[in-house]
This record gives C-alpha cells, structure tokens and sequence, in this order.
C-alpha cells in the first residue's frame, strides 16, 4: 500500500469516517479543510450513543508525507480549553517493496496528561484504529 | 518603511530586543527559528528584575507578508501549560506610497482570557511596542 492510499485515508472524510474510530466506536462524522489553520473536526460516538465533538487545526500538509494537527488550536490557530490537548504528527515514507512506513506521534503537554491519555486506552485504541486503516486502504 | 524593513524587526533577534517589550521593561533575550514548528523565545524583564521567559512556535512564515506565531505550543508543536494562550497573525501590506499597512491580531482562548490580558495592559503594551518598532525601522 503506497504513501498516496494512506494520505487519501486520512485526509477524505467519507474514507475518514470509516477507520478513525476504534469499534464498536464510530465516526459519524468528518470534516475536512486541509490546509494549515484549517478545520479537522471528528464526531466520535460509542456504543451507548455519547458523542464526543472535537475541532483541532493541521499545522502543516506536505501530501503523501507528512500531515500535523493539534487540538490546541481551534481552526485559524486560535488556542482552545480542553483536557489533555495534543498535537500529531503522522509521517509516511514509501519503502522498496511498494508499501508504506507508518510514524504517528502523538506529543502532549505534559507526562501527566501523555499517562492520563494512556490509562484511557489512547495507545491501544490508536493501534486498533489502525488495523483498521490498513483493512480499509487494502480494499482502495 | 516597506514591509522588508518592519519584516526584519520581527524576524532578527538583535533587532527584536530594540523594540518588543515596551519601556522601561526590556527584552535581553530572543531566540528565532524562522519556520513553521521553530522557536520564538523573548525574555523580557520588569524594571525590577522580574524576568518573563517564554518560548512559543512559529506557525506561518510568508517573508514580508505573514507572520503567526502562538504560545498554546512549544517549539515542535508539542502543546504547552500557561496562563492565558494566545496566536499573534502579523500581516503586512505595501502601500502605493512606499509604506506599509501592518495589522496584528491576537486571538485568545476566550473573552474572559482576551480581558484579563487587557487588564493587564496588554493593549497598550503593544501599542508602545509598535511605536518602538517604527522608530527603530525608521533608523534601518
């Protein structure tokens, strides 16, 4: 799987919108403006109907290579409340054999809020999601 | 002034430390990474010796046109604690006389945030600051 399907997986809200979420939690909805300062908002629910709204910005768009975001920031950078805020850095590079080196950072504020965000269930439920990616770009 | 001189005021740290904080605090330190994700540090002291440190980051940098920076995050984007965060946008226009137009915004988290910084004297902080920096781009 190329760079080129990843970046589409995660920059296409409809595509989006299908592995963002660890199941049985879903993404109902995505949107998109990719570009820096731009709006990437994602409507999370679980199982027993609680959404979970949240609108960050991209800092940086570099197609196919490198996409950066925080939920810091509103969109048009303006900083925002919220718990254990954090920025992410997703990094692709093609490898020989056709197929994708995945990086995902997530950086926090602090080491409290990186083992709060943790004891949550973040880092799993980053991993589950992305088995999920990689199920979905198979069938791109 | 054209937008190149008033550009250099922000951009060069030797000037930077002429103009930013307004007298009789001063800035004896400034650290710049011109780039997106790169370091913008001012130590600025009180006449009575209290030193503020503070490092944000760079978020947009158009040479003589733009210029974003915010406290929210720490120098690679990574989110950071503080009182009352904020994204300064710098723009910059030329006028057809040779000068320029140049308009600064802060935006902050919220109005009571917006408030408290202008109770603080932040308004007129910056106001002082501009007239410091116009006269030192008049001396370039």
């Amino acid at each position: 799987m190329p760079p080129a399907l990843v970046w589409k997986a995660w920059t296409t809200p409809d595509l989006l919108k299908e592995w963002f979420a660890p199941k049985p939690f879903e993404t109902p909805h995505c949107e998109i403006d990719l570009r820096p300062g731009g709006i990437f908002r994602t409507v999370m629910r679980s199982p027993d109907g609680n959404e979970f709204d949240g609108a960050g910005c991209y800092l940086e768009v570099i197609p196919n290579e490198r996409l950066v975001w925080t939920s810091a920031l509103a969109p048009g950078y303006r900083p925002q409340a919220g718990e254990m805020p954090f920025t992410a850095v997703i990094e692709l590079q093609p490898t020989g054999s056709g197929g994708t080196r995945y990086r995902a950072v997530a950086m926090h504020r602090t080491p409290e809020d990186n083992k709060q965000h943790a004891d949550m269930g973040f880092v799993e439920g980053w991993g589950a999601a992305l088995d999920q990616l990689v199920a979905l770009v198979k069938t791109l």
